[in-house]
């Protein structure tokens, strides 16, 4: 990639603003572009970084306010990260694209597999297992048996997909994720052990949805764990049996949630947060990194925060405080100490 | 299936209440359930449903009390739970039971196996490794050298179990659990470095345990990190080095338990709780989901809460006043500046 | 293993303190150990096992002060655990070493593999990789296309590395680690989908590193992912896009570190900890189990804890506090009850 900051201006719709004739030749972060760089502010939190940086050009916000001189030319977009997202996808060769099938590798005889896919070496294909056009399974990974892979879908080294699970297309599933592991369900015993509860149900995973690395989805005891359209999952979550997770919700990092609970959909779910089992959690909620949800969020577009969580707001003035308990605890014993001889004082009068 | 719910109810020792003549054909959560249904309540936090369930027949406590008319037939049994486990099992194909040696698959020839396992396609069984009866490796699994498995265990797709690791009889391992990897040790040097400590000891897991998906076990320093008969582990849950977990203790998903603690037997542990190393917790201790338990805990059959634990109840007090700190403050505010003013006057008189 | 008290003393630069004669013939925790056992207190807070331990020799600290008389034979040295670590190695055999490729395995015609590598059955070797020297790659690794593993380096078996990523010398990866997965980047579109930015970027990892079984790293979104010399990683850690970590930076299980962040050198954090992404952790920093880190810390060698972290003695007095909130609430409605009372008393003087 090389290419004048006017044309590239033109491919993406934006507005110049500073000096003419430069080129760029590469992406980079803002705090560490140079002057073949081209870089971007999403977040205005790294704003300040625009003052510093010697980036060839910068792609910004529409209505960005600019407060003094700076080095790069501005890009004026309407959406930073989409317009980003769409020159990585045109200048970058993320990952080349591979068709064929790799041996050694299994793949039953009553397994379906459509056109133009990708078979690494070692992976199993169970029986009739049905793969779509153009997906790609990649080395290593466990398609067990009746399990459906929708178009268009990659499966990275080393997923284990249970069988019976349903995924449908253009998703992504990343390495060591599993899917459809029996759920967590036991019956205590008087002599103080388990009777496993047999989990027959299944995992059903919609469209055009990414699961992270190492990510458990545990099978349904009955019917089916549900991850709608669009849901983005990251890295090391845990969803319970029988979980529904609602269309287009992200959900960060090592964040749990336990059987039998309800996701609303476009609900934003932090890193390490913690969901009980059998609530429900209304649409468009937030919920910070660390929280613990104990009961129904029936609200929508609400924020959480804390564990237990409660609202946003209420949640940070709670924690200020909290710094200052060892003083409180003071001002309390002066208070008393106060009183009382207060109090002594009047009884003497 | 399909039963008349007469029939059920004999088969599983149930009492029948409601009109006669029905048939279920299938097993459903009580708030999808039609009238070919059978459903269940287990926890009388749900059982509101059982007012508005279309469910032909609904298995309930012995002692449930029902306070107005419902549609479906209850059928009273001793424990709901055991029986669902035992239906389910009666009726439901969990998973076909396979026998066979895929190819390619690969065993030591010094290794010892059963009769009637399964090995799976790009399973590796390593050197002098022993397999027991029934056995059931699934593909892509990893048995390490020295490593022996009991009669019946089950180990899904890409468990990856370290040599030396010994695991007993009717045991489940879920895909991408990881048994027997180096405990987390390091002597610290002058210079900022850290020297490995060698981990030479292994892990036992002992008969009936259910370990979750993704779920690591590291091997001791020296001798052996210990999992009883019985326990049941979730998905995503950190066991370290040198740890013991006593006989039927549950723990749930994401949960972490440091170096060389000793949990008892029985013991009930929630999802994202922490334990530090080096401590004892007695058996039957309760700890709740996101807890932090620093020291040890010697009473048995308690409760504990929080991060850092306490009694549950105090805990429970605690956070309902914690959401109150802002006012709270305010008050303290407020009693100062009155009894500021209170003083002047006094000092006034 | 079988050796003098005074040889064994000799060897590592010991001085004894107790009876003659002795001979130890293995390692064993000090609360376990027999008359045959060497054993170890490495720190303080297990010191009183001395007194009751069955022994034979226990390596202590120089400066250790004996309080009564003791049974096993005491050796003092200078640094107990990079005694035991030296023991063990030498007298431990932790895992044989394994060399040549056992079939079936897939090593792409372009892939260069060094000498004297142990290649493991169902492992996968991607197109230019680059394999150095002594390494070892256990079977059903998954080593991407343009790869570099450097000399000595181990991989247990099931590791999935994406293409791209570097690793350097002497590492030890654990089973299910996953290196180089996308990071969780996603531009919101209108609808309320997510648009997929690209993760075009890798994952560096420097020589000595340790990375723990399922720890998963993301690749960059442009540039890399940085793992330093000598960093240890336990297991199941997060490690999002774009984060640095520093030289000799320790972390604990189940920690996850948000995209951008960048960790300072010899930093400490514990398990479950969690650092939001965008900020700096200062070199030398400590971080207490399941702390959350909201805020860049600039101070070097502090410790932090609590979510939201606090400095660590004020956490731990603010939580001392907590506890007591109940009994603060009723403190508190008391004093507003006697003032009332004297305000009252007041107003009629």
């Amino acid at each position: 990639m090389k290419i004048s900051v006017d044309e590239l201006a033109k491919l993406i719709n934006g507005t110049i603003e500073g000096p003419e004739g430069r080129f760029v030749e590469k992406f980079a972060p803002i705090e560490e572009a140079d002057d073949s760089s081209l870089s971007f502010v999403a977040n205005m939190k790294y704003g300040h970084y625009l003052y510093t940086t010697q980036a060839a050009a910068v792609l910004v916000p529409r209505d960005f306010v600019l407060e003094k001189p700076v080095h790069p030319v501005l890009i004026r977009v309407d959406d930073v990260r989409t317009t980003l997202s769409a020159l990585l996808e045109k200048f970058s060769q993320v990952e080349n694209r591979k068709t064929g099938v790799e041996q050694p590798s299994y793949i039953s005889s009553t397994a379906r597999v459509g056109k133009d896919v990708y078979i690494g070496a070692f992976a199993y294909i169970g029986d009739n297992a049905v793969i779509g056009d153009n997906a790609m399974i990649y080395p290593q990974s466990y398609i067990g048996d009746d399990v459906r892979v929708g178009d268009g879908t990659i499966i990275y080294a080393g997923v284990k997909i249970y069988s019976g699970t349903e995924i449908g297309k253009s998703c992504i599933l990343h390495s060591g994720c599993v899917l459809g592991s029996d759920g967590f369900g036991f019956a205590p015993q008087e002599d103080g052990s388990y009777r496993k509860i047999p989990q027959t149900g299944k995992v059903i995973v919609q469209d055009h949805v990414e699961i992270g690395a190492n990510t458990t989805i545990d099978r349904a005891t009955i019917k089916a764990t549900i991850i709608e359209n669009g849901v983005k999952l990251d890295n090391l979550i845990q969803v319970a049996h029988n979980v529904e997770i609602g269309k287009n919700t992200a959900i960060a990092a090592q964040a749990g949630i336990s059987g039998s609970t309800k996701i609303g959909s476009n609900v934003a779910i932090g890193g390490q947060a913690g969901i009980v089992g059998h609530i429900t959690i209304a649409d468009g909620s937030q919920i910070g990194a660390q929280s613990g949800i104990s009961k129904t969020i029936s609200e929508k577009d609400q924020k959480w925060f804390g564990s237990p969580a409660i609202e946003y707001k209420n949640a940070v003035k709670a924690q200020i405080i909290f710094k200052k308990l060892p003083e409180l605890y003071n001002r309390i014993q002066v208070l008393e100490k106060a009183l009382k001889k207060l109090d002594v004082s009047q009884d003497n009068e």
